[in-house]
């Protein structure tokens, strides 16, 4: 079962928004076994979408359609697949009470012509109930193929996802399994895991494939696998893994199902301790606070932190000796395991994280090279810290140092 | 002068990582006046490759290829590149000693093979140097046509369009000028704008587009044209922006050119007061203060954040009373002047932001009803706050709450 998911909008393509929503849609599909196979961003123009839905309907059973349902002259793609269909507009009397609804909930101003005509959806199609907008979602079918247009806006596509599409394709679409798993490693390149493994990578079977996910100073190996036998295939991947496992395992940090996202495994070792966790950052500019609230219950393991940007707060704030600061340089293993100790007392947590560096394109407050991090972290019964280098590119500073911060926190709780 | 973007990687199609990468190029593309006319993801797979660089090839003079050039297994855009111009791969021995270079330099692992190969390139190809990495680019001109491939780790990208192919593009191809206008506008919906411009809109030159961006309460208006005599263009849109702007001027908040970052804007505001910004947060998670370290140079303006996550440490680090959090609960206007306050005074800042609400999905230590959210803004002379009631979705009202506080914030420093 091949999908395909088009995004319609200039604004993808002029770069003024990245393009979180395929993602999004291409995990969801990836788990009820429905494979997307290419995604296309096209502009907000009659023709190419025309020649993009049609290519796209020559490749894929599901066609996913997002962007350029709103009221404005620039969305087209309403009009633009009543046009690919042969088909006309009519009024929705239950999607229009929908919108007089959100109108007289959550809108001041007055409703108008443009937003009850957002109610209009092409004959041959099933409107969709947008919980969250005045846009419908609209589902077509054409033989053996559907077509599924939604709304841009991300978290109105997200619940029309969850609560209108995946459980129509469910029950619409036979597919086979997927299955994948994870493998997070710490401290080797990409080429040099390649040379370890190379004699089990060649022996891999055919149905079973591996990636290699670099990132800022990890590499995830995924291990996926596709067919009809959802059984079989776990197996077959279960044990390819059991091979894979003693080749690494002195750089293994995680292993994970689905589950991607490193946080989530930190946070459930701190809540089965029943702990919890504060950061102190500065060359991290936040990034590592905003990595472990991104996903609901955080407040289950998680104090909060302080973000230390300027030198003067990491006295004022964080109550880090003026001396030490002096002594040492703002970016030194001394002021990094202040911040954590202190970061601790102040909420109260049994560990915390620090950093401090100096990330770039300029040197701050410190004589310290560009690129140089120190990272602290307090446990229930020490401190320590480690020293750095990072490279010169001030995204690839503070990606590597929220990494490296993960990966020597975990091994902590691991330990 | 057209362009395509084609990311190669299975995990940008099982929705793994988020293809931040075309949205960068293309942002720098049209600042030389380069459109992108189509983004197309595809799996790495040799057919799949060859035909989708066959069909962009029909459509874009200039196709940039991302991904697929690391040293593993399943990288193959090199080899297809091979295959697609019928070419075979030499050693490039200037690459060979970057590579050399870097492993002494940076990488305790010894060098391999698989390593060395990286400096095979097709024999048509120029290599790019790739600063911050083993992989080259590649630049294969075809005819007209040019073909540029580069490795998907975003930061080294990042340099090679920047030093190798942006320089080779304004030389080597004629370009028409771009010039965009964008306007932010808050408090108004998407439709009700619409509404307000319907006349002017229809009577916009063809050669002028008007889009509408909606993103969390705020609504950006983009107008954009193309032409070859600058001037000329640049006065075109400047005289419909005169046009446009009394007819919005209520809800304008601010107006920018090429800068799309409102925290910019309130950096340019806050640095030209000499002045400085804290941030105090609950609910939103870390965003805002994340937000403003993005880009270099913050520390001219901000000093720097609180994430009070649990409700004990907006007493234990931010000094709220307890009497304060019990008499009006945790989501409250008195609790969050109070943390705007105190992050002011803690952070010795001029001017600090401060949130609290309930961003769902469940309730947290409050019985605000998910969606409420309480901003507090503190001044040289005041503090106040607004309540907000932001929806059930938890990006929502993160979101809306990080736009409306830079709202909130922006107009008092303008006023």
């Amino acid at each position: 079962m091949i999908a395909e998911i088009i995004t319609i909008g200039d604004e993808i393509l002029i770069g003024q928004i990245v393009d979180t929503n395929s993602a999004y849609i291409a995990q969801e599909l990836n788990k009820i076994g429905v494979s997307v196979h290419q995604i296309t961003s096209v502009e907000d123009e009659r023709e190419h979408i025309l020649t993009t839905l049609k290519e796209a309907s020559k490749r894929a059973d599901i066609i996913l359609i997002t962007g350029g349902l709103g009221p404005t002259k620039d969305d087209i793609t309403k009009t633009t697949l009543c046009e690919y269909f042969g088909d006309t507009l009519v009024r929705d009397p239950q999607v229009l009470a929908h919108i007089e609804s959100i109108f007289a909930k959550y809108i001041s101003t007055p409703i108008s012509e443009i937003n009850r005509d957002q109610s209009l959806v092409p004959t041959k199609a099933l409107a969709l109930h947008n919980e969250y907008g005045t846009a419908p979602g609209l589902w077509i079918k054409e033989g053996e193929k559907v077509f599924i247009a939604m709304p841009g806006v991300p978290f109105e596509m997200k619940s029309l996802i969850q609560h209108e599409v995946l459980p129509r394709l469910i029950k619409e679409f036979k597919r086979p399994f997927i299955y994948h798993k994870t493998i997070r490693t710490y401290g080797l390149g990409e080429s040099a895991i390649a040379a370890r493994i190379e004699s089990w990578e060649d022996d891999l079977p055919s149905h079973i494939k591996l990636a290699y996910l670099p990132s800022y100073g990890t590499v995830r190996l995924r291990l996926s696998g596709k067919g009809l036998n959802e059984e079989a295939l776990k197996i077959s991947i279960e044990s390819e893994f059991e091979k894979i496992y003693p080749l690494l395992s002195d750089i293994i940090a995680d292993v994970n199902g689905e589950n991607e996202d490193i946080t989530i495994t930190i946070r459930q070792l701190l809540e089965r301790k029943e702990m919890y966790l504060a950061v102190a950052e500065s060359c991290t500019g936040g990034e590592l606070a905003t990595k472990f609230t991104k996903n609901p219950g955080a407040s289950n393991s998680f104090k909060g932190g302080v973000l230390t940007y300027a030198t003067q707060s990491k006295e004022d704030v964080l109550n880090v000796p003026k001396s030490i600061i002096n002594d040492n340089s703002v970016v030194s293993g001394a002021v990094v395991e202040e911040m954590a100790k202190n970061a601790k007392r102040l909420f109260k947590s049994d560990y915390a994280i620090a950093t401090t560096g100096n990330a770039g394109p300029e040197k701050g407050d410190s004589d310290a090279e560009i690129g140089t991090v120190f990272i602290g972290i307090a446990t229930p019964e020490k401190v320590f810290s480690e020293e750095f280098k990072f490279g010169r590119s001030r995204d690839q500073v503070v990606n590597k140092t929220v990494n490296k911060a993960l990966e020597l926190l975990l091994k902590e709780l691991l330990s």
